[in-house]
């Protein structure tokens, strides 16, 4: 859980987008969401993604506009809370933060929020089933670069 | 440890302050305070509690005064750092960042610091005896919304 | 290799700079450089140590240059990722997150990026045999009053 939290945040940070589906299950479930919208159950709003493809087509949209590299990420990843198993699926929350790096070296926090995930194993290794993004900010940036 | 740290850091950032007094043990100590007060081993300035009464009443209060929900936070909790055990009691230090999200989605680092705690453990759990925050910064907001 | 990235951090916020050498072993590389160059494979620009002594040389060139304390720094070491181990030297990538602290109480991200470590164990602990700091942003205060 801790290597999976790791090495997601890792492909993400080293511009390695192309490996991220393949930290989800085939069939799979990515959503960003803010606080608000989570605790009252409204609809997502902002990225919505229910099989591997589509986490496959994002991608390559974001290679097509991103022509030119302009920032860049870190993510920091927290201490996982075990929510709970249930049919092999595990339930777990994790805390995270993301600092933005512009190319002029300004450093900004980019969002801070939790993985809301159900995670399963496949192929003898652990993937998510579902990763929710739970953004604590309303005002996430809906050009949203980079999977978070 | 980790767990206790991560479940303490969840309580607080998912507005279920009224658990958090049942992180520490029934015989406590909770206090506030800044790096340069602990180096000159001043008394504490900002917050102190010897009880889980006066932790309990400290919920309450902030419950009252903050009616409507203006601002979120967000903890990171670090790597701990085990410094030793004696008679049950076990010698911890964690680095923290806390984040704070602004009802209209400005991000701030609120603070960082230390946890200096003791800890012990009661009724088959680890539990605070000694949560001793110790704030980096020395302008600590003394209106502190929530518990570090 | 957790417990050696927890003490590391915590010697430097605690300004114990004279102990910072020894966590590193005898032979060794410690190195501070931004992204672009190490992607590039230039030659670090910022900072280049390779043996010990040269590590105290620097702790005491920063302690007469900064008579008095004006800032402290607080490390947060991310979830570390072990890329491989050959010859006993085991290679390991963590994130990190320095949050400077200015006199004043102002605090802001310092830097971001990731350790990219060589470790072995010498005389029963474990020592950064390298230590390539690769800093996110370009942008990296050559003044560098601390170990990152």
């Amino acid at each position: 859980m801790t290597r999976l939290n790791a090495e997601y945040a890792r492909a993400i940070d080293d511009d390695r987008l192309e490996e991220w589906p393949d930290f989800f299950a085939e069939s799979c479930l990515y959503t960003v969401t803010s606080a608000d919208n989570y605790r009252r159950r409204l609809p997502v709003g902002v990225i919505y993604a229910d099989s591997k493809g589509m986490l496959k087509d994002r991608v390559a949209a974001l290679r097509e506009a991103n022509v030119f590299e302009r920032q860049s990420y870190r993510h920091m990843v927290g201490l996982p809370a075990l929510l709970g198993e249930r049919d092999g699926l595990l339930r777990v929350e994790t805390p995270f933060l993301v600092v933005r790096i512009m190319r002029d070296g300004t450093m900004a926090i980019f969002d801070t929020g939790r993985y809301v995930d159900g995670l399963v194993e496949e192929g003898g290794a652990l993937r998510f089933r579902e990763r929710v993004v739970v953004c604590d900010s309303s005002r996430i940036d809906t050009l949203l670069a980079i999977p978070l």
